[in-house]
């Protein structure tokens, strides 16, 4: 299935604003960020241009031009959700101990904790300055910090989700119910601002801002529990990870977090042995645990959940007065987080 | 001496702010925080109030009030700073690998690296809202977002100041200078900050801004030189401290900085042998330091510098139209700082 333009389309100017932001210092500090982007490798030589997916931002820019809003006026606000969410990525790497992101050496694990730490902070900031710093094509005041509220208060929400996250990481057991408030915070508070920002810089229309704003927690939601599934059931050679991924990394995500919840009898102690060892997990192990998620469903629960997640974000969009158009992009976006096989 | 009033009669209103903005959830990210603010032990119970010095806010408030501005109308800058002063104390601490601060054990030695980094985030985080989050006396639009960009533009600095710090540790040597321009911007930013943004809420007047600005560069370095000696001749029984304290540590602070770069032949040795050793210091050794300090006058120096820095500080006040008060008040405050003896 074809990449939704809204995904490609905005890319040039978001790269733009990014480097912009990126202060052309040659600080270490800002080296570091510029190599987490893709930009250069760890030795500053620059590399070709690789900005990563950019979900964030162009769902912003979409969704000011959804509302009939000119969108290159919620680039401040696209540039520093991007920022943002790569800060939450450099810190998520350090806590989680991961060497390794997108097949290139972490940040922490090139130059240690402490700078590490320092790269997330320093692009937190650079996220904050993106959104009001700059002199060239500023917000209006009013509207520079409404954004900024939505964008910070998102910011709150996904540190508690990561708290929640590293804890459930040492529970046994954890239920769906807090699983989907954890990933509702650490994935879906950044990914529904977006579209919230952009939407309240588009237009003053409260209704449609609001339904905005649903429609993104919907998409968030969907984007994770998606992810969760291709991180056990996907095709190796489309997702470009090992097949079984997330069950070889013992990850908690949604699959097993439900088949805990509803295994029974010998299936359940056999789950939980495996979950809580700590030696690494045989094919058989892997089998074991595929074969556990059929008995109970798991996999069945995670496409229902995601068809009505879907369905449900979409209602958010059917019952505003925006273009048509814009109507339809959101359906395809929607299909494509749905269907996605990478 | 006195502690200048300024220091202590916003008190009431900062601890009263802080606490508003450190929403009671009972999250343990922020149990953390309050833990970190003294406000309660490590299982929540809470302790006899204590926020620190609260130096910064302070600042801000009195800037404020000495353009002739309404001292509350800057609380929520106020309260902005000192949450992201200790945002930088939380995470300078897991790099420090500092185990305790004011003689309380720190947040990650408690709770570990990872949610170190989370309380850290938040209350950087917090931070922000607290400067346009709140609903009830917000500032106005235009002068939220001037405030916000003068404290994201220092804070920028402080964490270059502290990647600064950080490669001084590694270092052999460090020039005088370059100590100078990382202490301007790790200790220096905030302080600047913190009078800069008080002013620019209680006035337009660009001169008078400004110069509170230069002012509070003063200040910041006074602050931290003034710090640096207390380190080394500190008396043990008014500090707190162990007596030569940041020499048994083998801190790089402006003393041995200086001392480096000026000690000749033998002592220059004897000096860099025992600064790039890593078994304790003996008494021999630290007796040695001071006898070089002495040699080459580094507290000469550091006396030096401190008195002009503050001459210079002061000049910049002396030019603008504030209240003779406010003046008599900057004269106290830099005097303080200069004489302080903890």
């Amino acid at each position: 299935m074809d990449l939704p333009s809204v995904f490609t389309r905005y890319r040039p100017a978001i790269t733009q604003g990014l480097r912009e932001a990126l202060t052309e210092s040659d600080l270490p500090l800002y080296g570091m960020q510029r190599y987490h982007l893709g930009w250069q490798d760890e030795h500053g030589k620059p590399l070709e241009a690789n900005s990563g997916k950019a979900v964030r931002p162009a769902l912003c820019l979409f969704a000011c031009e959804a509302v009939s809003g000119q969108w290159r006026t919620a680039l401040p606000a696209a540039i520093a959700v991007e920022l943002i969410h790569n800060f939450s990525l450099v810190h998520d790497d350090i806590q989680d101990g991961d060497t390794h992101r997108r097949h290139r050496a972490t940040v922490w694990y090139l130059w240690g904790h402490s700078h590490g730490v320092n790269a997330g902070d320093a692009m937190n900031i650079l996220g904050n300055l993106a959104m009001f710093g700059g002199d060239g094509a500023a917000l209006p005041p009013q509207t520079a910090l409404t954004a900024s509220r939505i964008l910070t208060k998102a910011c709150a929400d996904m540190i508690e989700g990561q708290v929640l996250d590293l804890s459930f990481e040492q529970r046994a057991a954890v239920r769906v119910d807090d699983y989907l408030v954890m990933i509702s915070k650490k994935t879906g508070a950044l990914l529904a601002a977006s579209l919230h920002m952009g939407a309240a810089i588009g237009t003053r229309e409260e209704r449609t801002t609001a339904a905005m704003l649903e429609f993104g927690k919907g998409l968030g939601l969907l984007f994770q529990v998606r992810d969760d599934m291709l991180g056990v059931w996907g095709k190796s050679e489309v997702t470009g990870k090992s097949a079984s991924n997330d069950i070889h990394r013992r990850k908690k995500s949604l699959p097993v977090v439900h088949a805990l919840e509803h295994a029974k009898g010998p299936s359940r102690d056999r789950l939980q042995t495996i979950y809580k060892s700590d030696t690494q997990l045989t094919d058989a192990d892997v089998a074991d645990v595929l074969t556990i998620f059929t008995e109970v469903g798991s996999a069945r629960y995670c496409e229902e959940l995601a068809q009505q997640t879907a369905s449900a974000s979409l209602r958010h969009i059917e019952t505003i007065e925006i273009a048509p158009q814009a109507k339809r992009e959101c359906a395809k976006m929607t299909r494509f987080l749905l269907e996605r096989e990478y």
